[in-house]
């Protein structure tokens, strides 16, 4: 394939003696010699790991039987990240470094552990592990082995905060570590398989909102080893010139190395990142001393060495070393075929385990010294375990901002920009441990009142107008890109490390980051299970632009079924709140932000609402997840005829009117009103802590009166929840059901029949015993509600009581009727 | 924040007179004037949707009543768009080129409106909106008001075949519409806020895939307008000479247009559009006369405007236009202030609607003929409605690629090697109308049998080892990028189009594009509603590398969940498959492929699996969807003792296995055995169309009768699917539950319940009347688990027999005790 750049073409296909931006020979040849040796010993280690399950260190001839009998692992990426670990490990002994490292390319771990075991931080951490023979051994077997540890850095990986199962967010957590940590380095691998995912080519640009002065720096690595499982990678076929252009397009000044010539890769690699250091260093002191933040041309390394670079170029016949075949188990026939035994342990053999790990199966105390020690070591960096070093939040006292509430129902207040008021002065009081993220949303989410704490970051540059309510600085705390992926990976990255905040979203679009929380569930699930983990603290979702007020924009804005993945996952890290108004808004956010180790997911319309409980008995209805609201109740106690239950704002408001609704013709009804706030209440108490027994849940919903449940997302996540309880048959849920259209809200409840009307209808179908009454009752519900739609047709808008509708507390009350009929 | 590049960051903020890379001025004065006028009458339009339901013409003065109550619609990105579009019209009569148009802003549905109405089309497809002051207010009254239009490019749009509603997907989009169309020229507006999104910045390397020999052409316009909803963007504010590099990393040719004087502009834009033709049918031709396929470095235009352009720089003291202000509705006093209201009126007078569309409303024949007329005009090109230009695939007979079945359950084959080998020949067969895409993952899916009819499309670089297996050519038909996003994009651009194509991926990683498959949903199932709007080819989607055989790769690649974001999907557009052997998967393909209009999700596992039914077995199983198999059960068509049901092949083997052990206990034992194949089968007929009636569930899995329904995704999902049914309480459904580890596929089952001694002992637990004899049975089933894990837990692998075991149909065989007691 021709491009116009022939000459750099050719370039990108040479191996050899190590080509490289910067120039330079800062090694001695004894360092260059020492870090051939640390290199091999690692590369032995990896190797190892993949390979072997006795016979660690080759005393004796290799057997099949010393084999594992289904090898796993990969190598593929494992030798340029050593390459880069150890390299950077002079540095931070040269210049004590605050360093964390992140390896993006899949099924990087053997890089990693090597690295922590040859730094003594894995013996420490496992004392079995240790640097012996015998501890070896084991160190080996458990590597992809049942029962052991996975393929990536997984959360039992000592200074891992990336696992890099899925792949695309290496860039994007690395940012959200350094973010408020001013010292800090994170040094990021970035696979060249990787980097062709969105996320990941989006997250370059992260270098807008990264402020020199209070933050610390990503030094990122591009690993060009030029191949995935099965196929090259796009950007190691393209010319170097575009390579060069792509990354100064996106803001960085790459620092070309490339080369197979292990001794003068050596020195390449270390002035290379040797001048990456510096010039971080320059520039955040240039920024720090005159207090002028900028926005520097952020240097990054383009490393080009072959995929499974020290391996065989070719075995029996075919291209293995540079190729794709050394992406996984580069040798696979070592227990059917001979030769390919033989060829492994003369690969194997080639990194020297005999002199490296000596008799005592350990390194040399002298090639040790190329590490660093104690926490300067990356492997124990307390970063990656921010649990750790976290601080609790400095929090304002939430019961400060309640809304008023004279009388409930009576009153309609903005629940979200109150909100807004207390999550700006979290925002004051934490100035360097919090942070907000949204994708371009903030202000359209009502939440405005945070830019009166912290603007928006911003580093890019500044036009006149930006004055007239841009509300940007380089000293923001919000953070606004419009990619709901870099966003999450920041914030993942930010509460890895230790620190607190949120993201706030529209609800239809939130799925566009599944993914990302699925793998942030499973982190934190697993990270339970490893012992010298710390809890973090808690990712916050907060979804607005919720589906039911998404009538305008039409069918794509319409999808409330997150919750759908959420409640996927392991109960020890989900929760789901769905507070119906602005009181139990601020005490549900109260407890989030006060949490740990959970993904909590909170819905809640950014529309003015009508209020219903005051600070008090919200504090109570929230803490207890699920009540009866005995003021919206006419069954005094008593077993009812009907429960009217609810879980969402606006659903909420739908079940009271339709409740009153009832009453004008039943007055005598027993209704019970039922509402949820902790969706997770819903299901039984063995399968998640929040769950209510069966015994509290009939004391709620009756073993076998009808239950109207309006729900503010599918209706059959409720029957996924509640199959198992009592009368689960007479469960009749409501909730989106893909039915939209450009609407009026009314509208679009009426085709979903999560409207008042259809709701008390609903009810009446259920309550045989009304008998004529009930028929005719819902012939002038029905008339009502067609009324209603036509008005609302015509217009364009809801009647207005629909949206200005206050509960009528003192009794029934006809409103509702003469505003249609 | 200062760059480097001082100069370079001014230039970007100064608007005024054109500056643009390419030179020219291609347009006569008389021309200018033209394009002026028919720019002010798109513009004239625009805002007259957003605010007017009365008064179209503004023939009397503007009063509140005119307005609409509530006015919903994006200005923003209208200018720009239209402008773009228009001046494409030059070009598409000057060359005759095949057009299609994308908008890719967000709420973009003004400008496409704007130019389908002023060419004509909107009236011919929608007879009511005529080109009179009448039909304009139809036109006008309905756009985002109840009942009408969005404000996206909705299904509703003629011309379009990309919402936009969810952004980042427009680049991918028209890249699918011109593979193996070499003649279309697919003109593609990016927002610069879209160009944030992950999906976006990655598909820029789409031109890595495009042979210019074979298929068209994208000319992409980043729209650089400045602002989202709230924010600048980032593209608009580094500087020039970063953007510049950007693009050119990227391999694209970036022209640059900037200025918002009208006049200077119109000349810039038209020469450098044509330039840019131009350049695209030079590059096609060198490639097309010489049969040498190269890759370019393609056009691509940036178009400078600000955001707004052409709105009141200043409203009430505050930025307007060029701000962010301008993205929605620009002013928004107008009902409640009358200056607001003056300001408006004497804005869109300044469009001169009075001269433009004269007395009889409609803009003069001089103007109409600056578009293309009959389907040249981008609004009316039939690539848009796919449907209509879909031709059928040239299926081969799936029969023919039978797995040989000499004994129900005796075998063990390669399910889906063999499919691979059917997928390879309707490759064969329809060699410019099908594209298989994945992310990396083909060979490892065991697909690789399609590279003998088709190579993987490469346009980057050769290197030699390609030669060694690489399997790449600029001819090839599977296409495969580290970026589901990506293959996703092209494929649905692919199919809206009329083509056919296949998506496979692991089963974990296929949350990424949870949103964008929603997203399509909501296309197809909305087109239903539109008259006009063909069927277009259903979009395939193959999950293997499923969850129950990741034991290896452990936590991260565990999540079968993609099946309940699917589940909640209109069911007029959803279906999902789970065939449980290799006959099945071929019968279930074959009906995706030839289906139309439906998301088909087909979960099957790629590694060997014990086969159950000959072709003729599979195809009336799968026709049914469900069905009891009277070869694994002991009931003899009476009321059994049990119902044993599965849904996935490994689900399958192991409750088939679980019947083995059951009747090693309890040979007497009434057992039937029930296999879903269609999810939707589960389902109550009233709410999908493959849902099984109340009776024929009941003939199936009985209304009293214990039933052990072995899931392969989250349980709770059949849970959902059967709440409703007689019998509901007696089902007891085990599939993943997020317990996962670094395991054997039988610790993973164990971990999960899912394992044949698990479900064979809950099958005791649910038979009381087995007495004694079901607890001794059930000591030693838990006996065999500890085994045959422990066995599993010190080899690595489970026992041998658990992968090549056998259906023993000849009756109870010990085979299994035997194994392990």
């Amino acid at each position: 394939m021709a491009d116009t750049h022939k000459a750099e073409i050719e370039e990108i296909k040479a191996f050899g003696k190590a080509r490289s931006t910067v120039k330079g020979e800062p090694l001695s040849k004894e360092e260059v010699e020492k870090y051939n040796d640390f290199f091999k010993a690692s590369l032995y280690l990896s190797l190892g790991m993949i390979y072997l399950k006795q016979n660690p260190l080759l005393r004796e001839p290799l057997k099949v039987e010393h084999i594992k009998g289904r090898q796993l692992g990969h190598f593929g990426s494992a030798p340029g990240q050593i390459f880069t670990y150890m390299h950077f490990n002079r540095l931070i002994k040269k210049y004590d470094i605050d360093a964390l490292f992140v390896s993006g390319p899949g099924h990087g771990a053997p890089a990693v552990l090597s690295q922590a075991y040859l730094e003594g931080v894995y013996s420490e951490v496992y004392p079995e592990k240790t640097e012996d023979p015998k501890g070896m051994q084991v160190f080996f077997k458990d590597f992809s082995f049942p029962g052991g540890i996975g393929s990536h850095a997984t959360p039992e990986t000592p200074g891992s905060l990336h696992e890099g199962g899925e792949l695309g967010y290496s860039i994007s957590h690395a940012f959200g570590t350094v973010f408020d940590n001013p010292e800090l380095i994170t040094l990021t691998m970035v696979g060249d398989g990787e980097a062709e995912t969105g996320p990941l080519a989006t997250a370059w640009h992260s270098t807008k909102f990264l402020n020199p002065i209070c933050d610390g720096a990503v030094l990122p690595v591009l690993h060009l080893n030029g191949y995935k499982i099965n196929n090259p990678t796009v950007l190691a076929r393209i010319s170097h010139k575009e390579l060069e252009n792509l990354f100064l397009g996106y803001g960085w000044q790459p620092y070309f190395v490339e080369g197979d010539d292990v001794d003068t890769m050596h020195q390449a690699m270390a002035a290379t990142l040797e001048h990456c250091v510096l010039e971080i260093r320059k520039y955040q002191k240039q920024a720090r001393d005159s207090g002028k933040p900028f926005r520097p041309r952020w240097p990054m390394i383009v490393l080009r060495t072959p995929k499974g670079w020290t391996a065989p170029r070719k075995v029996n016949g075919h291209y293995l070393g540079g190729f794709w075949r050394a992406h996984q188990v580069p040798i696979t026939g070592t227990t059917t075929n001979p030769a390919d035994l033989k060829t492994l342990e003369e690969w194997m053999r080639g990194y020297e385990p005999e002199r490296l790990f000596g008799e005592e199966g350990h390194i040399s105390a002298e090639l040790k010294a190329l590490c660093p020690t104690g926490n300067r070591r990356m492997s124990a960096n307390p970063v990656a375990n921010g649990g750790t070093i976290s601080k609790p939040l400095n929090m304002p006292d939430f019961r400060d901002y309640a809304i008023k509430v004279p009388k409930a129902g009576a009153t309609v207040d903005a629940s979200m920009s109150n909100f807004a008021t207390f999550l700006r002065d979290i925002i004051k009081n934490n100035p360097t441990n919090f942070r907000l993220m949204g994708p371009d949303e903030t202000e359209s989410n009502k939440l405005g009142a945070v830019y009166e704490a912290g603007k928006k970051v911003w580093m890019g540059e500044y036009f006149e107008e930006d004055e007239d309510g841009g509300n940007l600085s380089p000293f923001g705390r919000v953070m606004e890109i419009l990619s709901e992926h870099t966003c999450e990976g920041w914030l993942e990255g930010y509460l890895l490390s230790g620190r607190h905040g949120m993201l706030n979203s529209y609800e239809p679009f939130i799925h566009v980051i599944d993914s990302m929380v699925n793998q942030h569930c499973k982190w934190i699930e697993k990270c339970l299970e490893v012992e010298w983990r710390a809890k973090v603290p808690s990712l916050n979702i907060l979804l607005t632009a919720v589906v039911w007020r998404q009538d305008h924009n039409g069918f794509t804005h319409q999808d409330p079924g997150f919750l759908d993945v959420i409640c996927n996952k392991s109960p020890e890290v989900v929760r789901i709140y769905l507070p119906p108004d602005g009181n139990c808004l601020l005490s549900v956010m109260d407890h989030c932000f006060r949490s740990q180790n959970y993904v909590n997911v909170v819905v809640a319309d950014k529309q003015p609402h009508i209020q219903y409980l005051t600070m008090e008995e919200a504090i109570e209805h929230c803490t207890k997840g699920i009540g009866i609201w005995p003021q919206f109740s006419t069954d005094a106690g008593e077993e009812p005829d009907l429960v009217m239950a609810s879980c969402g704002d606006v659903s909420t408001s739908e079940s009271l009117a339709a409740i009153d609704l009832l009453l004008q013709h039943f007055p005598d009804m027993k209704i019970r009103c039922v509402n949820v706030v902790d969706l997770f209440k819903l299901i039984h108490h063995t399968d998640h802590p929040h769950g209510l027994t069966d015994a509290e849940w009939t004391a709620l919903f009756t073993a076998n009166k009808p239950v109207i449940f309006n729900f503010h997302s599918y209706p059959w996540l409720v029957h996924r929840l509640t199959y198992k309880r009592p009368g689960s048959a007479n469960i009749h849920v409501r909730g989106y059901k893909e039915k939209g259209n450009i609407d009026t809200p009314l509208e679009l409840a009426i085709r979903n029949q999560t409207d008042r009307f259809s709701l008390a209808m609903d009810a009446i179908d259920r309550m045989p015993q009304l008998g004529n009454r009930g028929a005719a009752a819902r012939d002038a519900l029905k008339s009502q509600q067609v009324a209603a739609a036509a008005y609302s047709f015509e217009h364009g808008v809801d009647p207005q009581f629909l949206s200005d509708w206050a509960w009528p507390q003192d009794g029934v009350k006809a409103k509702l009727q003469k505003a249609i009929s």
